[in-house]
């Protein structure tokens, strides 16, 4: 049962879609290239990123696999390298890709086997917001679990700090992660332990979506600690990754993944930072892709907090105390992301057949329990918890204290 | 021995001057009129203030004593105030005056008596920031201590905040003020209990002065159980306060004296603020005039730092979390009140004998204890230490962990 809410699902249709249409057939092909371009490639790469931005997926996998590049494309590479001072050993990089070359078929079944599925530029489900990230946009995102990844970044927050994090850092990530929930945002992190796991646990007690950006394939528990946080995560939200399955974390691959954690919500809330925190290279990157940058502030007398006060300090960050606080932050920028929701930010004719049921099921006054909302919308009580999530997330409804309800409009 | 530093003192000498030069005749006339408008008008009327400046002290008493203002003054109040939509009864206010008559040779007497002196605008110990408050400036301010006032605020910062403060506000109220001390500067606050109390014991921690502003007669100890901390101030520093001795503390008066903590420094740092605490009151007046307004960030979870985080937030405020951070901030002013200091902020010929005794016995390198430096210069160990204290004030030496050194040009 692990369908995403809207048809833009890559399950057991795929396959027959694959072979019916001709466009579906293209997209399918690029789908499959992307696949492998992830495996080839590691991920960020901006030189895959521009080859495949001048020819397509398809003819960057054909000339990547084959180790020559276009002669056009290999010339300005090595122009724009000089120009930036920077050394780039172009063959080496193209002999690596065709060294890591694996049949995309494979790749992709072994994907979908493990539960998870690929969504690509083009596709339905993915958060345009990335594209701002230019040629260090993903090649692909794999995900699992049940939310779908657009409606539940549409209005998201990315929360992040110390993995050392302190009772007084946790707390405060878990409250937050807790009100963003309650009131309709989903929350974003890294899963790793301290912040981002109580982050995560915060929305997830509020019965809100919560989305985990990996550095490592979705099917690797990295912390395994966090096994159970994550299996709660996938039923809920999303644990999504640039890395094909089976591949493990390196430290580049933190830094890396940081900047698809800051492109995806409308803005990043450092709770808590010492100095040299791999946080602090989150916001920078929110920061410059103008995303609201915000941190909590703490005591002065703990170390935990000294990045966040610089940030504040130098005016960089804005110091937010509550969800109430960053909310009114990030709902401001309605103009340059997304319209500030009155009401829903999509249209009822963009729902699945499934969740359309659900929504129907859903009261406008009180509020009532998912298992009622399942009963009435024909469903089971997963599906709707799902359902309920990602409508949510999309704006269309919330949870009061007596239940799930429709979204007032403001 | 309650002797200022400088040869501004109204001691012994004073009696002896008052009668020998018709100059020296005027200003202490205007002296004793002052004395008297600060026991018949409450601190900060404007309206005294306006009477003070058209038509100095003298004629000020002189009108408010027989209860007759001049009209063309009157006019002129009765004008600004239905400009500013104010109600103003002229004449009860007036009558209110002359009703709290009292024989300034008397005050003054009582005053002396108690070991208090009244430092007046035109003393060379005047601190001449106050007049930024123009028609509030304080028509006099009582003192009692061995610093020199002016000497004192030269280079200092004031730190306010909660009273009912946490053992974290405490805590870096007294580390501010211990480290503002230690690199030469003097601390400003209100003398009451938590946060103020706090950041005068760091400054006395540090043997660096510090100016307790009363919202009560200097003699009256309010709060009681900061009788042994106003006698340490009294030693190492100032109690000062603009009403006159035997005046008691009353709400407003609270709120009437935080303009002079304020006005007094370079900079306010808030340290600990419930959201509606008469801390902000002392921030607000510190930004009015220009003032650079700082607050210490604290646990988001902590009633008492709602209100520096809503300085922080709203951007009146500078998050600083070390003295360092004050003193880079409020350093930079140079400009607007004072120079920079290189080296000292006076000359040495501004020093009186027994000062430039002291200031001699300090040496240029190492360090040397306050007992040797009294025995090199001849004065007792009380006279060394409050010498020394008005020095480091001015620039002149500071303190290294080998003891009191002349301060080095940066």
């Amino acid at each position: 049962m692990r369908e995403p809410l809207e048809e833009t699902g890559r399950g057991g249709d795929r396959a027959k879609a694959r072979h019916d249409v001709p466009e579906d057939h293209a997209r399918e092909e690029e789908r499959a290239a992307r696949s492998a371009l992830m495996r080839m490639a590691e991920a960020g790469d901006p030189v895959m990123g521009r080859l495949i931005a001048a020819y397509g997926p398809v003819s960057a996998l054909e000339q990547a696999r084959r180790g020559g590049l276009e002669p056009e494309f290999a010339r300005r590479e090595a122009e724009l390298a000089s120009a930036s001072r920077r050394r780039l050993d172009l063959t080496r990089l193209v002999a690596g890709w065709a060294a890591r070359y694996t049949d995309p078929e494979a790749l992709f079944a072994a994907g979908l086997e493990q539960g998870a599925r690929l969504v690509v530029p083009g596709d339905a489900e993915w958060p345009t917001q990335l594209d701002d990230l230019a040629d260090r946009r993903p090649f692909g995102l794999w995900l699992d679990g049940r939310a779908n990844l657009r409606f539940a970044c549409l209005r998201s927050v990315s929360i992040v700090g110390a993995r050392a994090a302190t009772a007084y850092g946790t707390t405060v990530a878990s409250e937050l992660g807790a009100g963003l929930g309650e009131r309709g945002w989903s929350v974003i992190s890294g899963g790793a332990y301290g912040i981002d796991g109580a982050a995560h646990r915060g929305a997830l007690a509020a019965g809100a979506a919560t989305v985990a950006v990996l550095a490592c394939g979705t099917d690797v528990c990295y912390p395994t600690a966090h096994e159970e946080l994550f299996r709660a995560v996938r039923s809920h939200g999303l644990v999504i990754s640039e890395w094909p399955l089976g591949c493990h974390p390196t430290r580049p691959r933190f830094l890396v993944r940081n900047r698809v954690i800051a492109a995806l919500s409308r803005g990043t809330v450092v709770v808590e930072a010492a100095a040299r925190s791999g946080a602090l290279n989150t916001g920078g990157h929110a920061a410059d892709l103008n995303r609201h940058l915000m941190a909590v502030p703490g005591p002065v007398t703990s170390e935990t907090s000294v990045g966040c006060h610089a940030l504040i300090r130098e005016g960089r960050a804005v110091c937010v105390t509550s969800a109430d606080e960053v909310i009114d932050l990030v709902g401001s920028i309605g103009t340059d992301l997304a319209p500030r929701p009155r009401g829903p930010v999509l249209p009822r004719d963009a729902l699945n057949d499934e969740t359309r049921r659900v929504l129907e099921a859903v009261p406008a006054r009180g509020g009532t329990g998912p298992a009622a909302v399942a009963v009435a919308a024909g469903v089971d009580l997963t599906t709707a918890l799902a359902c309920l999530g990602g409508l949510a997330a999309a704006g269309f409804v919330e949870q009061s204290n007596r239940g799930w309800r429709l979204r007032r409009s403001r």
